[in-house]
């Protein structure tokens, strides 16, 4: 959002209004830890709202009126308002990061690395299923996120046997969407014994400079 | 992939490699029509290889080889292999889209477009879901699958009472990755007649220039 600013200097009233970058937050989201992660590196500055996920405050009309999806993360950048953690890291690359790394823009690494978006959104979120079973008690199929999950791991650690990053050849946000799901699938008991090139690539993505960690990852 | 043709002129033997755009293709898959769609909309040439959905020939070995998840769409443009229609998208919007109409490479334009490929390729596809359990008698909890793809067309169909499109104010590949399993979601008993925005842009969109069908869409 923006913030107007109001000050009285006696002889003049002046106005100016400051583009506010708000992450609508709860620190235990590995959705939201995706975009604190992602803003920290090239060190955005940003004003994160706490939101009460445990008691579902998401879900009221405060927070619905932002995002009818009542999911966090929300983001805002002056006038500019998201849903979807990887809507907001695909925005975040463009706008911020000057190396053009993260997100390149052409045709190749682009169509690559948005594969990784949707697993990062969409399998890679049966293990975030499994937690919210394990640590919320969510009244979800436990075994069968755990089975839908381990599949994914699978698939990636058979593609992470030739690689140490998703695409490209260093980290993009490819990475930074499958990571923190990943790292903390343990806490849905399931083991990435079985995946060691996951794991591998796990340690090589909490080494990486800038790196932040949550409770859980460390 | 590519292609290699040898020709004998008799006193020379010429070699040639052509670059082959290849879409591995289900007539009935919603997701691969979204691709079909969308490479219509450039007139990009292109070979659909015919993949046989209902006997699951897409989790046989030689589709899992092209692809570890085991779906379609399957995608090869020369030696760039992609799955995931929405990642597809994003690099056909890059590679054939002069107009910088469907995917503008602005932060926030494309934040904005990423938002409902996420919504696409994810709660829409409950839809899909609904549908497959209609069409083909997949296992799967009906009236779940139904009352999750209401809950997202209601949401859509606010977002639409002031808006056309989805973003921006034309057709972009928001559009694209929405409309299949919208326009589809009768097959799945899912009546749309609650959302009248929904209905008219499903018209708008059935309107548009270089619009194609699939059995369903009609």
């Amino acid at each position: 959002m923006n913030r107007n600013f109001q000050v009285n200097l006696g002889y003049q009233v002046v106005n100016w209004r400051v583009r506010m970058i708000n992450l609508y937050d709860f620190e235990l989201s590995g959705s939201c830890y995706k975009i604190r992660l992602f803003l920290n590196i090239p060190g955005v500055e940003y004003a994160a709202e706490s939101v009460d996920f445990v008691h579902k405050e998401h879900k009221t009309e405060k927070y619905t009126a932002l995002n009818p999806f009542g999911e966090l993360p929300i983001f805002e950048d002056g006038d500019t308002r998201l849903r979807d953690a990887q809507a907001i890291l695909v925005y975040l690359a463009k706008k911020y990061d000057r190396s053009n790394q993260w997100f390149p823009d052409d045709a190749e690494s682009m169509g690559k690395i948005m594969q990784w978006l949707s697993t990062g959104g969409g399998e890679i979120m049966n293990a975030a299923g499994a937690r919210l079973v394990k640590i919320l008690d969510y009244p979800l199929d436990l075994a069968k996120l755990q089975a839908d999950a381990r599949r994914v791991f699978k698939i990636m650690d058979a593609h992470l046997a030739t690689r140490e990053w998703l695409e490209l050849g260093h980290p993009t946000i490819a990475d930074i969407a499958c990571f923190p799901y990943t790292a903390l699938a343990w806490q849905g008991d399931i083991d990435l014994a079985e995946y060691p090139n996951v794991r591998r690539w796990l340690v090589r993505f909490r080494a990486m400079d800038r790196f932040i960690a949550m409770p859980g990852v460390e």
